[in-house]
């Protein structure tokens, strides 16, 4: 994470204590399948079925991503596009959903 | 990892310790940028910065299966057709590429 | 299309003369491009030059449904928002986003 | 297509009269849905349908892509394979496999 550079802009809307968990817990799991991957190539496991576990975590991780997108677009886009100042939100939105679109 | 089904096959050809240990490493690093969403999560960073460090880590698991898939086509798709029961492993192979082409 | 169930919905905002001139303009080359796929086919041309060429049409369709994408989002999802009932057009949006995410 | 270095490379096995037609038709359907895009532009339809319709014709080329990459397997790198010389075959289809993943 060091080497990424935060902004230092907040999300307009903090979420639930009761949203964070769950979102917590799904990274947790995802966290957990990570590790099993790791013991899957140390018992030299069938390769297929690494992939396919890898690309399960990849969907997790994707279904992860949309669920904060969503989030994202009913707080902070839609926050900036009442204020009248939606330009760079929209670029922003825009700019995550190619990056979304190409993984 | 426990609810999916694992097949008895084993790779035709075994990785060396250096290559075992780079894929692990690999797989630790992932694990710790997996950690790292959730202390933004819990930091509540701005979702951009979040959905931007998940799309990574997906770039990075994609990677590490590209890297997977071509040492399973160069040794065990290989070794299926040199000894002419190419049918099974080429479809395997294909579901595979197919789960990759939509995550 | 006559399979497909069209929305009776219109965009809040027409496009200009001339942006809807370079969006055909965008749409008749990647026709040409279909066009040219199927030359390949018939002259038997190397399987890897007409994948090639497929994943250039693949990324020319999806960098117009950017623009179309950028487009809604600034205008029809904008336009709910500000009058009160984003809930369906964000719930749209979302259900394209992850349309794209998958192609 | 002008622009693109063609390979003097061919597939090792031709396609069958049957296999040809088939594989030309679901071309000339795809060609026939981009142009259907450019109808429903010039009817201004809503945005969403189109996207949607856009994403299905990506949809029907990946498919389309699927199918020769299947072939090219069985085929041409299986051929590289047995006569022993399979290190660029199976690069330049792990190239491809790239390409369809990141669309």
């Amino acid at each position: 994470m060091e080497d990424m550079k935060l902004s230092e802009k907040k999300p307009v809307e903090p979420r639930s204590k009761e949203d964070m968990e769950k979102l917590l817990s799904r990274l947790k799991r995802i966290e957990g399948q990570v590790r099993g991957i790791q013991k899957m190539v140390e018992d030299e496991r069938y390769c297929v079925d690494i992939l396919v576990q890898i690309s399960a975590i990849n969907a997790a991780l994707k279904k992860v991503g949309m669920n904060i997108l969503k989030r994202h677009t009913q707080h902070c886009v839609s926050d900036s596009i009442i204020n009248g100042d939606s330009n760079e939100s929209i670029d922003e939105l825009m700019g995550v959903i190619e990056l979304f679109s190409k993984i």
